[in-house]
């Protein structure tokens, strides 16, 4: 077992304006940290404090990813790895709603809880409610020895180190890595996928510090459009896929931190009523990082743009022809297409960030909100 | 079998100053028409076009409601009383994102998808998907002879009369009707309720048109707090359990008629990030119907106002304390739980219809949108 301290020295801001931008470029070095010691080339996948065994699995015919917040939409992404790697079916939920819901469980139900604190109220009321009603609980937590550490079955700890802004960065993306590892570890396990594409699998994960190492270098896109837009009030964000949930998580960032109504919706929802609300010069975000439904988010992009949309597209490298279509385009490192996430949310962060500057708002501590949410 | 049959004539305003609102008033006798000969005091649940039978639903594992824009609601409501009602897990998806996302499937699958025309592009897709994966499929559509209705295993036609509003309305309360009868139908033959209570929830669906009715009486309130707010651009809905799910379909209804940007929240994710955005005058509708949660909406209120919102909130009736913590509130007549959708969506339906008249905008065709979304 490893044990990471911190201190008030330690979280310094180094040099950073505000704490959120120190941690948007410590993002690489605790991808890393989460991984290091648990995945090698060549190796089983090694997880400490997580003692499920193939025979414990073979019983779980559902699992259920528990959050709020940012931790949710880690969650939201984590439904789609697991679903596809391990063949379980995953049904991510809001814990303020799963605690309330009298939710089916049994002891079949894996529950996996996210947080960053280990002390959300809401999700621990929902960890105690699952253990009460006989499922495995795993926590996901990036502090050692919090409540929900104590109390869960299995432990994955983030090694983030301390998150200090309000609004969640480098604890997110260590969390949806936390849930890719924890797919293939479970995948294996299962005998779902082969020792080749666990191999395959784990050679992009291990390469993913370097693509968010690149992804925080291309700033000026998103620096310009933000010096354009910062004064709007309302925007979209649209995706498909685990796009989807990556937008839904820009769309909360931008909310927090900048006071914009910025709602996400899945493409093919936009013809279903909110494309009313699109009229000329509402700055649309689109992320598009996924091949097999490109096309369809180009077609949602020509959608917006007739209304008079402006869009910040979000692509892969290889996929200029974008820029066709919209008013900035960026692109991130192509990876696994279910690992896009963890590369496609760094320059939302940063759009987020910049739209706050431009705004002169408190970018590490937004009105009304607090860092963790430990009362109902 | 029954048939129904219409045509333009019948289509006709009949006094009314739009076809939206003439469909509101039509509620009742849709609900009315989709229970009848379906379900009676003392007798089974009979379902003309639907054979599944207690063997079938002995090996189905997993139910899938899938739908687009308002259907899609209406399954989110399902989802709730399905898994109450029959103890099976109920999956509710959006068709264009079900499609593409390689949906784990399988002939222990039952698949329902919803829509009005039975002939929604995406919906139509996921049914095809889910059939060739050896699926059980079941349509909820209100369109006799539509290519769903031809396609699916089993038929529930909704006797909502023709639709012609592009904002659905009738359709929507007897997609949750169709759904609640369908929950009871397969709870039934699981035995996973009593005789008892399935008399017992017939009685609470059969009252469900009286108290439509009455629903539709209460329009003062809504007028007056439309008036005062109709020229905003953002507004929140909040609820938890099924009023999140009635939060939703208000909140999609307002974007469709009135272009202003309403977002839905599960009142617990307030904290999470979007308390950020209520500034002084902001409006909130709170939807608080389930007596278990009553005091949790009491608390996200006092959230909201303490930061200047402006509450408008739909309560059950013996809950006036409400009045102290909102400005305007309303009162729908009890029900069972579960059925509470179908009753106090009806006030949200109105006070859309009374923003967008405000507003001047073109309630029966609002920009933008298509009545069924033929095309992906």
């Amino acid at each position: 077992i490893s044990h990471i301290t911190w201190d008030a020295a330690a979280a310094e801001k180094g040099g950073y304006e505000h704490f959120m931008i120190k941690e948007i470029h410590e993002q690489p070095k605790a991808i890393r940290d989460t991984m290091t010691s648990r995945i090698a080339l060549g190796e089983d996948v090694k997880l400490d404090n997580i003692e499920i065994t193939k025979e414990d699995l073979e019983k779980i015919n559902k699992v259920y990813i528990v959050a709020c917040g940012t931790a949710y939409y880690a969650g939201v992404v984590g439904k789609y790895v697991i679903e596809k790697m391990a063949k379980i079916s995953v049904e991510t939920d809001v814990a303020s709603e799963f605690r309330y819901r009298d939710p089916l469980i049994d002891e079949n139900t894996l529950m996996i809880v996210v947080s960053q604190s280990g002390e959300t109220a809401d999700t621990l009321a929902a960890l105690r409610l699952a253990k009460k009603s006989g499922a495995r609980v795993m926590v996901i937590t990036n502090v050692v020895g919090s409540t929900m550490a104590r109390e869960a079955d299995d432990v994955f700890y983030t090694w983030a180190g301390p998150e200090i802004a309000v609004a969640s960065t480098k604890a997110y993306v260590t969390q949806m890595v936390a849930l890719d590892i924890l797919a293939l570890h479970l995948a294996r396990l299962k005998g779902t996928i082969t020792k080749e594409e666990g191999e395959e699998f784990k050679k992009e994960l291990l390469a993913l510090p370097e693509k968010v190492e690149d992804a925080l270098k291309h700033k000026e896109v998103i620096q310009k459009f933000a010096s354009k837009n910062y004064h709007v009030k309302d925007m979209f964000f649209l995706g498909r896929g685990v796009d989807h949930a990556v937008a839904l998580e820009g769309a909360l960032k931008l909310k927090e931190l900048s006071y914009i109504h910025a709602e996400a919706y899945a493409g093919g929802e936009l013809k279903h009523g909110p494309i009313a609300l699109i009229e000329d010069g509402t700055p649309v975000v689109v992320v598009a990082t996924q091949e097999k439904i490109f096309d369809k988010m180009v077609s949602n992009i020509k959608e917006v743009t007739t209304r008079g949309a402006k869009v910040l597209a979000f692509a892969t490298e290889g996929h200029e022809e974008i820029e066709k279509s919209v008013n900035s385009a960026l692109y991130v490192q192509k990876t696994h297409p279910l690992l896009t996430p963890v590369v496609s949310i760094v320059p939302l962060q940063l759009f987020s960030y910049y739209m706050a500057l431009e705004k002169g708002c408190d970018v590490d501590k937004p009105r009304n909100l607090a860092k963790s949410v430990t009362v109902e």
